[in-house]
């Protein structure tokens, strides 16, 4: 296992010491319970907009703490839930008396200390809601996950509630935008090669010299099948057209299209495969109306990609476009 | 060789499509010769900044492209120089009547093609300078270089001359700045695990199950020696202490402090190192006004980092927060 850290057991604290000299002005960070939390809150009369999962996925969640998006973030163990006390910890920072919605991806782990902190937090008298984001369409149920997993669209997710708490949307009203965005978006992804989990030490899966893996998961979990690895041409569509045809997407919607590095993937083939995919959505009548290409749902180190696709709308739209600023997205301001 | 592309000879077009496509409100992109503007290029009476180099260091420097950067990039095949036609073609789209500065990374067929690119302009009676960033301290002379290699420092110094310009410095002010930063900028970085050029077809370079390369340069070159890979602790002072001791950066010193990523390096490792150089300089006396974290000058699918620091000063840093609007640096707007 080549990595530059110091110890399997630390990497977590380290890293987030690393955020907190790195983005001071936008972030408080704690580490004991492990939670960021920006720098402003708590932020009054305002819905405090809270997510987290296992490390191992940065920027996600840590990285889109800030002005219109995330109002705390809880870091769990690489690929490991965060406890209760985390999520507890970060509804009562960020308490600025409009209540919290907790954004969930689908994993077991999650979703259950999620629930218990939601359980916790209204025993104090808090108001905090709850949301499960399930966009990846390669596979029900696996290792993680009863249900569908949630991946990319996860970070949109965010983006679009965290600007309409930003403008005053009371509690009701971003659950349900975050409802109707959940139902809006979907993903699927692919992998070229593993990640190593630090303390495990040994790659999360292997792969053949021309193998790849298509569906696969954040985690390393498996996919739907183990193909041949094939020129852009033919993997944009075997990620893209699952995507399409689950909503489905037709012809005459307009999409956000988000092109994503897994870790370990430069740039130039993620601008490569999102060039064959806006052709590909244009030849269907698919209006690609916004885009986000780069690395934000990462998978440690692994080399794949994926594409989550988001139907807008105008108020989606403008969500999108609001002014947002944190440490891996920031326009506007 | 595991890549998301089609054909190698097309990976450079191909990828130029997909940033075409992604930042369209942002970007003019041309593919012959490749040459990529700002949408709103040429802009009267502003100096126009043109860098350019080989492909493969995504998001240098294409990405860098937009207001207050870069007016204009020329990106050359995968690690290999741009042609003077590129350059010139450059020249003559951004010219906005106030003359174009060059900034060329010091590697031997990129300073020959920028600079028959200006006297080419010149000859054409256009107004052209070219500067030369050399701020690799890990080696003097290489495979492709005399001289010190151009590397991290090459963000910097686009950011910094890229603001002066769009507040409307003339010609000279900008070569001015540009060699007054070009002499405060030092870098050095290692590789855990090479690229893959993809024409070749294999890795660049080989290295150990359990060794680094200290020094190693953006196209894989050899740096100062292999080394038994250690704890992160280590790895830090081993490339921030030769960068610090090189101007030398001493107590009480203003540093920019940018950690960056070789392309296949996972965000939560950066962090983790970029957190104990804060506590390195801190230790050392040197303080750290500015940060910037992420993979912005890479090598490919290289796993890696490297620390640039910039010695600041009043001017340095308001030219540092103005604002800045590519497709991978943007803030203020």
């Amino acid at each position: 296992m080549k990595k530059i850290i110091n110890d399997p057991s630390t990497v977590v604290a380290d890293a987030l010491r690393g955020m907190a000299a790195a983005h001071g002005d936008l972030l408080d960070v704690h580490l004991d319970p492990a939670v960021v939390v920006r720098a402003d809150a708590p932020v009054p009369r305002k819905v405090a907009v809270i997510s987290g999962g296992g490390s191992g996925h940065e920027p996600l969640h840590a990285g889109f703490v800030g002005r219109g998006m995330l109002d705390a973030a809880c870091p769990g163990p690489v690929f490991t839930s965060p406890t209760p006390d985390q999520v507890l910890e970060a509804v009562t920072r960020t308490d600025g008396g409009a209540g919290a919605l907790l954004i969930v991806k689908n994993y077991t782990g999650d979703v259950l200390n999620f629930e218990t902190a939601a359980e916790l937090a209204a025993a104090e008298g808090l108001a905090v809601r709850t949301v499960v984001i399930d966009d990846d369409v390669a596979v029900t149920d696996s290792a993680h996950t009863a249900g569908r997993r949630g991946v990319g669209g996860t970070v949109l997710l965010e983006k679009l509630v965290g600007a309409a708490a930003e403008r005053g949307v009371d509690l009701d009203g971003c659950e349900e935008l975050a409802r109707s965005v959940i139902g809006r978006v979907r993903s699927m992804g692919l992998a070229l090669a593993p990640g190593t989990v630090p303390h495990a030490g040994e790659p999360s899966f292997t792969l053949g010299d021309d193998e790849i893996e298509l569906g696969i998961g954040i985690h390393g979990e498996p996919g739907r099948r183990r193909v041949p690895l094939r020129p852009a041409d033919e993997l944009v569509p075997a990620l893209l057209d699952p995507v399409l045809e689950d909503l489905p997407f037709t012809a005459g919607d307009r999409v956000l299209l988000f092109t994503n590095g897994m870790g370990g993937t430069p740039l130039i083939e993620l601008y490569l495969a999102h060039g064959i995919a806006e052709r590909l959505l244009a030849e269907r009548g698919v209006t690609v109306e916004r885009r986000l290409v780069g690395s934000y749902t990462t998978s440690l180190e692994m080399q794949g990609m994926s594409f989550t696709v988001l139907k807008l709308d105008d108020d989606l739209v403008e969500l999108w476009d609001a002014p947002v600023r944190t440490p891996a997205l920031r326009w506007g301001v």
